[in-house]
């Protein structure tokens, strides 16, 4: 059986587990924080969650885990004809790289305490705004991110935009979705979600872990 | 035919103009830098290149394309059997997210005469150094990053790495791979292959008008 190593306030181990429930897949979870163990980089080679254990070995990266989930059978978040499968796939990447990627500079402000540099938040804003025009380019929202079924950028959409709008709500006084009604309803239509809501369960429930280890680790 | 738009001086649109190459597909390339006009965005949605035209539209994001490329026939340049094909696009994953990403972060100081806040500098050298220890765990170099085959992942490493070290060298004094003697030897051998030399002599053809570009650029 896939075994999916993480936790649950990892938004990229939330897109796999999100993935395996919607495909219907059997799996486990091994509930780990990423970290630079010589034991932990031995099956994720630069320490992050998630990481899915298969029958033949480790996979790390989820974008990649989510394109060997698509050879496992269950319910298809990509489709097969290969620029339909292209134009999806570039959706989630742009959310990863022009969204969520921009926003993790302001992770450390806007969630555990720190203080970030004046150089990394101006980055973090402009960068931000510009993915979200992006997406507002390139989203058909009818109603999923790529059109009528829940795919991939689904994926990488509610659990980048959520944090994502935090940020900016937080550091910088601004609605990401002010403009964007169709990103916000999608959201609420993914919110309700029974396989959503069950991770938003775990999130809430493996906080205060999360927050002590993050605490543990800045005293080194 | 297929259409490549992009520049050669960028070195995602090298990836993919090396992968058509070795894949021996027929294509010809739009010479085009990215921009925020619209007519650009209206193909790009973050208005970068390369963009690939193809028979039914365009595809953006560089990742995109090679999986787009992998179905249109031609050399192979991931296995086919999943696990195997996970594990050489996570090694091409983690030299984008962990080596070029970072490096990015220098490239106005090392290569456009900018200058870099010191809380880029400092994020650019200290995830280079762990993104170069991730391929040093991970990259097989027998001889290739992943194996006996080219692959993807040369794509990036090729384009990736030889950047990175002009910046580490440039910005930090560093060496990145003074202790990494079979990356140094897989550079020196794909130095050797023809297409990429022809790509090589593109860049340097094309260097002058990209400068001049990115000056006019920077006056606004």
């Amino acid at each position: 059986m896939l075994k999916l190593h993480g936790f649950a306030v990892s938004n990229y181990f939330n897109m796999v587990q999100l993935a395996l429930l919607e495909k219907g897949l059997p799996f486990e979870i091994v509930h780990v924080h990423g970290s630079q163990s010589e034991a932990f980089l031995s099956i994720s080679p630069r320490g992050k969650v998630p990481v899915l254990e298969t029958p033949d070995g480790f996979i790390s990266e989820t974008s990649v885990i989510l394109d060997y989930l698509e050879t496992c059978g269950g319910t298809p978040l990509l489709p097969t004809e290969p620029f339909a499968c292209a134009q999806v796939r570039s959706l989630a990447r742009e959310i990863e790289l022009y969204i969520e990627l921009p926003a993790r500079l302001g992770y450390p402000q806007a969630f555990f305490g720190a203080t970030v540099a004046d150089a990394l938040l101006a980055k973090c804003k402009a960068e931000l705004l510009a993915g979200v025009a992006t997406l507002k380019r390139h989203g058909r929202f009818s109603p999923y991110v790529a059109g009528e079924a829940l795919s991939v950028a689904d994926l990488y959409f509610l659990y980048s935009l959520d944090l994502a709008c935090v940020v900016a709500h937080k550091l910088f006084g601004l609605d990401l979705l002010a403009d964007f009604p169709a990103a916000r309803a999608l959201l609420e239509r993914l919110n309700q979600n029974p396989h959503v809501q069950r991770i938003a369960e775990q999130k809430v429930a493996e906080m205060p872990a999360f927050l002590a280890f993050v605490k543990a680790q800045a005293r080194g």
